[in-house]
């Protein structure tokens, strides 16, 4: 079955967590560039809205799920249930702590690491394979510049960055109403293929 | 006494009328010019604040502001009261009807005009002196058209237009996170110094 | 082979001709849900960069694009080459009148369309399949309103609408220099399963 | 004579040297509530639209322009002359070194200030009489970041942050088209009343 990225916001089950909003899913999915069986890390998974994209893109892969919110953790756990998805691996915990033990990654979401994001970028850059992709979604000032700052010294990755400011037109009567979403700074990273510290990468 | 542009949003009375944000209202205050003795029409005027910002502006001129709502016709007088502003007279009505009677403008302000928008610039040229100004702030694709339809036809008004996308930074622990507010379309018309019809202007 | 979407805007030969950004391909792919062997119109092809991306996505399928002018027309065909991509037929001339002789159609682009949007809408509402889908991308006031204003009446698409504004990060020294792509309305339609005119659609 | 804000970018004489925006030019004026006889110093000038817009607003008062690009510096001088202002004190030099021997301030903008930023806030702190303004105009991430995160710790200034993104609507033909001016972050501070750390202010 063919897969297509994009699914609409309200499929999701929703609380009071913040969720990845359709677009910026997109956006970041196809950053990501999945394959059936990657194995992609979700940090600070939210709503798991990123979590069930990329486990259904990579049905024959797998999906770590790191959050550290109770009220989050069920959300993810709903919506797994709901997509019918179990190629998931939901992890309690905070960013850094709990991605001591996985196994090599092609891909990584950052949704939300806070002052953890510079040991986050470091272990995820460690857990990258050579050419795996980590896509940090900002909506902070701080987690915009902390995340560029740390990713500019680094040899091992390259990136760019983007803000995206999605505005949707509701329907009202015989108008069609611009409504804003908050801005997202999205920036994706590539690691090497070249292995800095020890040379060419396995 | 010296006036300043740009009274914060929430020095005014508001109720579920739509207010025009600050920032919005310093850009079309500014577009508009005024003198101490100017003459100013504000159409739709919903919670006053522009009403307000040009009464304090002309003080020694004159505000008329047309609202149809009855909740914006309280807010409006409830907040002319709070900024002891006398110089506002208030005019029930839809938008191109109460234009009848009034006198030579300095500027016009339109924030609602719905289906009336070409009949509420039809008359605004008419009362506008030359060199005044109208301001028009959209909210819809709907009115943004149909204004820079009906002002790309006219020989009597020149006219800019850009769209303002404001994101403010919240406050939230040790962060700053963006909140979009709805993007508004602003377009500053300029009435000839020509009288088209009847030869130079008076 | 795996596809994936969103072609850096550097891989295409380009001209003067104006050309629809990555991020805006993505999401208008993401939109199309293309399958291997869909067949896709492109209206106003312009430089060709969804045209290669619809044509390698379905790779079984067939891409038709539409474009009048002549140093787009070399584009599209110099980027057919570069790209290799065998399943692309360009036509010539205005849009309306280019669409009379397709096969029924599971997406259409619509990037430029000019005075003929709502003809263009109309035709492309009879080609598209059931469930077939048609993202316009509107870069002025006046082809979002005439796409929005010929959408709203028809009772055989539903469509949604969103703004897109893209800021690229440049890096500048030590310094990341937001640098504002021109905003781009995306409209998604969807054509009805329902045949109004003549019952269930077959 | 009564003076207006926003004054239109072509009229100043420009070089290669970045111009505060029309928009944004209004938006920090009217932010800095200036009187006749205001005191301001404006850091990082480049061109010298806020320097002008000051000294003709200001127009009893003075304002000091401190720039260390020598194109730059021509820049200002051309358009001192050209609005014929003599209330202008050009100060060729780094930010925070030049601010050594000014006068108590009402008014501090800051357009340029690279790594000094920490220390020209600093030094505006300390020079801005109670209730003094200092509005800092911010184009990189980097300079985001770094004036919010000096702000927050501060005791003795209270501020708010918004981006502004400007999209103009060029006239092409019959069709309006948008055009994105690149976002700008506008911070305004107000120095305290209180003196923290030798008690009330004098």
């Amino acid at each position: 079955m063919k897969h297509y990225i994009g699914i609409d916001d309200d499929m999701f089950i929703r609380g009071k967590t913040p969720m990845t909003k359709k677009e910026i899913r997109i956006l970041t999915m196809a950053a990501a560039r999945l394959h059936d069986d990657s194995v992609v890390l979700d940090v600070g998974a939210g709503t798991g809205s990123l979590t069930i994209e990329a486990a259904l893109a990579a049905s024959d892969g797998h999906v770590y799920a790191i959050e550290k919110n109770d009220a989050a953790l069920e959300l993810i756990n709903a919506n797994c249930q709901k997509f019918n998805v179990g190629n998931v691996t939901v992890i309690k915990g905070s960013a850094a702590a709990s991605m001591e033990d996985l196994p090599p990654l092609d891909a990584v979401f950052v949704g939300g690491a806070g002052r953890e994001m510079p040991a986050v970028i470091n272990k995820a850059a460690r857990l990258l394979k050579p050419g795996g992709k980590m896509i940090i979604n900002c909506v902070t000032v701080e987690s915009q510049f902390t995340a560029l700052n740390a990713l500019r010294a680094r040899e091992d990755m390259t990136y760019d960055a983007v803000s995206v400011q999605i505005t949707r037109f509701n329907k009202i009567a015989a108008y069609h109403m611009g409504q804003a979403l908050n801005p997202i700074t999205i920036i994706t990273c590539t690691k090497s293929f070249i292995d800095i510290v020890g040379g060419i990468s396995k």
